[in-house]
């Protein structure tokens, strides 16, 4: 076991200098969406870029996108035997309005109680720089035993839209063993979790045309294609009574859930009255044969998030609508992509189109589905550290949501992404006095120490 | 044969001062819906009164509503023998804008070709006031040989909302052997014709609700009900393979269409091909076992009007709505009524609602359908007079749309309707460039002549 004492110890003796550093990084309003923050955008990416300088780290760049910079640093010093680590992470933050709704300034980091009131405190300034607090530790002392690189974006809150090119672009550069994306979470403070999975997405939107033009419901109502009952039609058609989605193909990659994994799931604390708390539905439906857990993160799903058609303004109006439009989207997983989900809706859709009704299918969104194998090194490191550090072992969490980075990193650079964080659920993420539980951005610092010194046993 | 040939002569010889009638009554810009032509509405209802004083109906009155009154006359001499008809109408117009597209000024009359040119010229002031000088040329000559009164309307084009209330009011001075509707029109210049049924109206809103606010569909797509989805079902299920509507009972109480009825609609010139350039669509649909004509007139349809549900912007949000509302329309025919409808309606809500979907159904508008017997005497009569005047029998039709005056009146005075009046289809109803195809307006008026002959016969 490489000595990892002294760098825990650094960190615990720090802890004053590490909170200050945090609070710096805080103070800087780094908006990606808000033109008039550019200039906050280049001094948090020169922030990140002169803190890893200073820790000797090689290579470190600020590399321009087509809007906001990537901060790139690599850290090679531990030899070709040891793992390469690429950390993922993003310095830009969310719009911090409704202003009148926060207790003190969004970018005067308080502390109140446990918890750092701020932007972007939770999401993800804390964990980026408890990653970097955690390098600092172990440099400072006995030195890092992986090799690391840092890719921090400037864009994740604005949907990285130039991630995909820019990994493409550096992929060999960025070549390494595993990828921790530290942008994650755990299930409560004194509940370690690990992510192991996460579900794709493939949103879309079908516009259907009947007549050429509204008619009179009464006069032509009976003899013409009405696009809106249509559009109800081939939505219904989606789903069979068991809840499943019937687009032709659409379960055939579908990894099947083992008897061991659907184990793992079930000690989460999430049963049936959990769901409907956190839901605000007293009923909850889907797949049958599944949990509301497996259902919300390890099966496929299929929702209508729009529907528009005809007349909706107050009242009555005896149209017989000539358009009708749905966004339409799916959850996807492992190892379901959201190009052949599109071949699947787009047969469906040939197969099934009433007579008289064109259609077109637009594509408006995609990532992919990922799942990290729960016996990997990172993930077993990534367990034994939650074990040193909050002294009870994580539980096997998947999300429901898409992080389409990492499907991005797994398609380009084809390995998978450790979620490695310890943000809360009720952290206030892109609301109102967003906060961060500060023992856990401490035990999170002690937590990478580990996993690094994991990693390199 | 009572004399009807000095009527018919008086008609022809005063053809120049019946059309400066007409243009009279065009002038007046009778606006029902802007509130700056309320003086213009009370001028047109005192024009129609003081006609008909000068031309000695006793009981002129011009009643008060709400909003716009009613014009009221009576001319009683023709004894108790005779039959009563009771004539409708309304004085009030449509806007004229876009005023911009008008060739000419749509209150200024002008004559182009075989056209009258203007606001109101078919819909229905031409309509009305040919009944007016066919009274006029029957008093001054041999005398009118029926009972005649006038009810004419000025809010007909604003939805009539004050109708029900007056009729039932004077329910006693409107006792009558029949309706004469003069709101009406004929299939094509030279073919005649008698719309002997009209369907009535069932307008719903359905409101569903799922989890008590918008959800993350990453988060929770897949555990619980989205009412997008539900709607989805539940109006797709409002339809068997046949095309048949599924509500429970929604057909017990409609009248089968007779082998006789179903060759008499064949007659009319309204083929595949025709309803495919009527409607703009290049596929008919439908219940399958009946023809287009069938369809949207003789039997009873729903459809949808109008779907909101969720994000309906550009491009895509993940959202998993919490609402989702359809407006939902019915056709009805006799002895539908639009009260049972909304039974049938709810009562597969109530069948058919997921689990986890509150609902509410909001009644927005209703109107019942008619039928007027083929035999009766009035029909028979209009008949008569249609081969009189235009030297061809007329096709008999049943039309797709609603006249709610026409169900009150059966409802309320327990009599039929008569739809006989000469607008043709292609006259601009409510768009610019309105006109009346004057050639009908002066056969219009010998018709009226001949059928209040053929009423007293």
């Amino acid at each position: 076991m490489s000595d990892r004492t002294p760098a825990i110890d650094y960190a615990k003796s720090h802890s004053d200098a590490f909170l200050e550093s945090l609070n710096d990084l805080l103070r800087i309003p780094s908006i990606s969406t808000l033109p008039e923050n550019e200039p906050d955008m280049a001094k948090a990416a020169e922030w990140l870029a002169e803190r890893m300088r200073n820790l000797g780290f090689s290579a470190v760049e600020i590399i321009p996108t087509k809007r906001h910079p990537v901060v790139y640093a690599e850290h090679m010093e531990a030899g070709p035997d040891a793992p390469t680590i690429l950390v993922y992470g993003h310095y830009d933050v969310q719009p911090a309005d409704p202003l009148d709704l926060w207790e003190t300034d969004p970018f005067e980091p308080t502390v109140r109680g446990d918890d750092l009131f701020a932007r972007g405190a939770s999401d993800m300034k804390g964990q980026i720089v408890a990653h970097l607090m955690a390098v600092e530790s172990m440099i400072n002392t006995s030195g890092l035993p992986v090799n690391l690189k840092y890719m921090v974006e400037g864009e994740e809150e604005i949907g990285s839209p130039n991630m995909e090119a820019f990994i493409e672009q550096h992929k060999d550069k960025l070549a390494c063993d595993v990828c921790l994306n530290a942008d994650a979470g755990i299930l409560a403070a004194d509940t370690p979790a690990i992510t192991y999975g996460l579900r794709g997405l493939a949103y879309f939107e079908i516009r259907l045309q009947g007549a050429d033009r509204d008619l009179h419901s009464g006069r032509f109502g009976g003899t013409v294609p009405n696009p809106g009952n249509a559009l109800a039609k081939l939505i219904a058609g989606m789903h069979d009574e068991q809840g499943r989605v019937t687009l032709p193909g659409f379960y055939t990659r579908v990894r099947p859930l083992s008897d061991e994994e659907r184990d793992e799931l079930a000690k989460l604390p999430e049963d049936e009255a959990w769901w409907k708390a956190q839901s605000g539905s007293d009923v909850l439906t889907g797949e049958i044969g599944y949990t509301p857990t497996e259902r919300a993160s390890a099966r496929p799903t299929l929702d209508v998030n729009g529907l528009l058609c005809g007349f909706t303004g107050e009242g009555s109006k005896t149209v017989l609508p000539a358009k009708a439009m749905a966004k339409i989207s799916m959850r996807l997983v492992p190892d379901q992509t959201s190009a052949e989900t599109e071949t699947s809706l787009r047969q469906y859709l040939e197969e099934n189109m009433p007579a008289g009704i064109s259609w077109e299918l637009i594509n408006h969104a995609g990532g992919e589905p990922s799942l990290i194998d729960v016996d990997s090194p990172a993930v077993k490191a990534a367990s034994k550290a939650f074990l040193q550090t909050w002294g009870k072992a994580p539980l096997f969490d998947r999300e429901g949501g898409s992080v389409p980075v990492v499907g991005i990193i797994q398609k380009r650079l084809g390995v998978g992404s450790l979620m490695l964080g310890y943000g809360l659920p009720d952290d206030n993420l892109h609301a109102p006095n967003e906060k961060l539980h500060l023992p856990n951005y401490f035990r999170g610092i002690e937590t990478y120490i580990h996993f690094t010194h994991e990693m390199a046993e």
